[in-house]
């Protein structure tokens, strides 16, 4: 897509502003400050400023809301905590900016069913410290402080993914409200059904296109009875994916194993005051009964030496674990920190994990040509790896070297069997390699589900395909 | 449904047959004894004839007939094995039974990713034999020998499911024929994608009525290190339940958990001429390392101890748990044969595990006031169980009897918050418990994407719910 040339958002219709405001009163607001907050993005999008911004804090409030821009005709875009790397939030035909924030209540723990419902709006870190004192978690951690509806609706994953799967499998019913304003439940509690179509996958990874989640019904896990995170450096960045590769082979249930290259190590170091070796390294994390995070430990250690890998630096302690994987999910910053003034551009490719290596290698000799800092981060152990880009937003010349860099890097994962998005969704960026991974006819399916279900185009316009 | 008032089978329109033969010569056949045999049903349907039987041998087969019956207003049913329990297969409008039995190549195994890509009319059991020598083997099973395109069309599950998945796991990407003779693929074989709408699950459970499943890549696993079986009596249906319930609190990853009730294993020792202990049962199967093994092993003896189970029967040796299992995998004939000249009706409830032992003894409970033969049998570490009854096909009160009887049992599930089909799918049989399940509104957001996907109505009509 070429952002210089997004479509010109229209104004709210004339009145219409006065029809929120006489139902959602304070819930929405026009302000210049919260449109541009709800217009903005955390990647390399330009800011769209939605016409108005609504508050939602219950179910009605969503149904309201949906049907009052049905009858006028207004976009409508929903809104979690904004940290999207694909632009999913930004309101392309202006409209409503539905935000999610303030359902953001537990309602239900089922402790001896492992399950949890909430709303959309609580955010992954909220959720996991209210779950502190139950023995249950909720693994799934993209590094950023999402809602649980967002994540939902991207279908997104991260760190803990090679273990506990992704939303897809984290989500075991959802609530959602429907373009026509009507509430529907896409499953219950148990933990498997063959009743019929599956609705609730078909909502998880929609990015809002379909339908407004305001309720999640959540798999939790238990705390593991051993926890261990490590990071080890190796001599090569082949050496370090080898590691991950024949530790998929082997079958060892990790529960994290992260890939850093040499510069995003550097990257970290300085942003988050940490001495790393300065050299392609492997964050692990080890979940079990003791002597089964014992056997995984060993298994790795002998890997990791066989491929040219230093010492274990070992993290036991809570706070150790969590300085560990700050460093980690402050990826993304300490990235684009490298450079004053720079924005952040990431890639998100997952390829099939026998050919890792040559996708990550290859990738790296392509970017060592470019003058443009880049960072490579990767859950590997599911196969899935982003280059981080800090480019300069006012010079085209350096967003076409990006975009030729993205395009082959998308291209080689593509001709490898893998995906373009591994985890960030569709949004505006991925649209165009979307088609290139599953061919106009599939895609034309998407949009034949998204008239049938959305026949006015108002959820979300403009995101995952063109219509 | 009222089986007395399935609608009237129209003829295929005239000259149609002459085209099929010209299309497919030999491979279209319309012989009563073929299309008896594709118009049967493994449970309590009764039989209803397509008017002709085509057998694909390729993609392209299967789009001919697609088109020709598109062109003509044919309505077209994929069959596989004829193994459903729910009457998918019965081709209520007539029409052709598309065969994709002959559709079984093993079309690539990827050893390093631990994946394949089949062609949908391959069954189990084949596949696991064509795995036997790469170290990987299918999980999934579901007792009968299906084909993995049916178990893909109703989202299968079965013993193994409490480690390993349903086919919603299982199955990493599809290749589909459309209503429109389009031949789309919905993934490719990365591990984890969030590449636009989730096509692949939305088609996999969709029972043959959005589209067909012409080739799938599917998950594989690493055959564990170690195996072992075992079984054991419990003094009390109580006793063997909680086990269950207590081994998922210790998070114990068995591989396979099965209850079978004392009239079960009656009807087993009679039909596998086995010397079971005639007491509730469970059966186990734990996969890992040795010592993995080992942990699980000592966990679960100590709470079988302490619930009332007896000795553990261990079976170590692949034949001894191929006999083991044989025993439970023809539980559903060995149910039925209790009876002379009986037919079988299954439920399929599943429900949250804090649920089960209520769902099971009162099942019993109220099952035991009946005359009718019936036994329980379930994969309880994912809380869904079913009840076999063994009824008289000629007796209108005995199947009023069994209906109201199925009736509450579904409903008791559903106020435990879980699903009236675990893993059998809806078909004809669930479709009323479907609405009740999920409510009108939910299963309208079905009809809508059946008629945007196949809005002449021709794949598998009748089938989840009526239009």
């Amino acid at each position: 897509m070429d952002l210089s040339r997004l479509p010109a958002v229209p104004p709210l219709p004339s009145g219409f502003s006065g029809l929120l405001r006489a139902r959602f009163g304070e819930a929405c607001q026009t302000s210049e400050a919260i449109r541009t907050q709800h217009g903005a993005s955390e990647s390399h999008f330009p800011t769209v400023l939605p016409g108005a911004v609504v508050f939602a804090a219950s179910t009605q409030d969503v149904v309201d809301c949906v049907n009052l821009c049905r009858e006028h005709g207004v976009a409508i875009v929903p809104f979690g905590a904004g940290t999207s790397l694909e632009g999913h939030t930004l309101p392309l035909s202006g409209g409503v900016s539905l935000d999610l924030s303030r359902m953001d209540a537990v309602v239900a723990v089922n402790h001896a069913d492992f399950d949890c419902v909430i709303q959309p709006g609580i955010r992954r870190e909220a959720l996991n410290a209210h779950l502190r004192d139950t023995g249950l978690f909720f693994p799934i951690d993209p590094g950023a402080n999402a809602t649980i509806g967002g994540m939902a609706a991207t279908r997104a994953s991260g760190t803990n993914a090679v273990r506990y799967g992704t939303m897809r499998e984290a989500v075991l019913g959802l609530e959602v409200v429907t373009a026509q304003g009507k509430v529907i439940r896409t499953g219950k509690r148990a933990k498997k059904s063959a009743n019929g179509y599956d609705l609730t996958r078909l909502y998880v990874g929609s990015e809002g296109t379909l339908g407004i989640i305001t309720e999640i019904t959540l798999r939790l896990h238990p705390m593991p009875e051993a926890i261990m995170a490590a990071c080890c450096a190796f001599e090569t960045l082949e050496g370090a994916v080898d590691t991950v590769v024949q530790a998929f082979h082997c079958g060892v249930p990790m529960a994290r194993i992260e890939l850093l290259d040499t510069a995003l190590v550097r990257a970290v170091n300085r942003w988050s005051k940490l001495e790393m070796p300065e050299a392609p390294t492997l964050m692990f994390e080890f979940h079990g009964s003791p002597a089964g995070v014992t056997e995984q430990v060993e298994t790795i250690r002998a890997l990791a030496a066989a491929n040219g890998g230093g010492e274990f630096v070992w993290a036991e302690k809570t706070e150790d674990r969590t300085r560990l994987w700050r460093a980690r999910h402050e990826a993304y910053y300490a990235s684009i920190a490298v450079r004053a003034g720079a924005i952040g551009w990431t890639t998100d490719v997952c390829v099939p994990m026998s050919r890792l290596a040559e996708c990550i290698t290859q990738t790296r000799a392509e970017l060592d040509r470019s003058a443009i800092p880049t960072t490579i981060v990767g859950h590997v152990g599911d196969g899935n790896f982003h280059v981080l880009f800090a480019i300069d937003p006012d010079s085209p010349a350096e967003l076409a070297e990006v975009e030729a860099l993205n395009a082959s890097i998308v291209e080689r994962a593509l001709a490898a069997d893998g995906t373009c998005s591994g985890e960030h969704g569709i949004g505006l960026g991925k649209q165009e390699w979307l088609i290139a991974e599953l061919g106009e006819d599939a895609v034309d399916v998407m949009r034949t589900l998204k008239r049938a279900l959305d026949p006015d185009g108002l959820f979300n316009p403009g995101k995952i395909f063109s219509m």
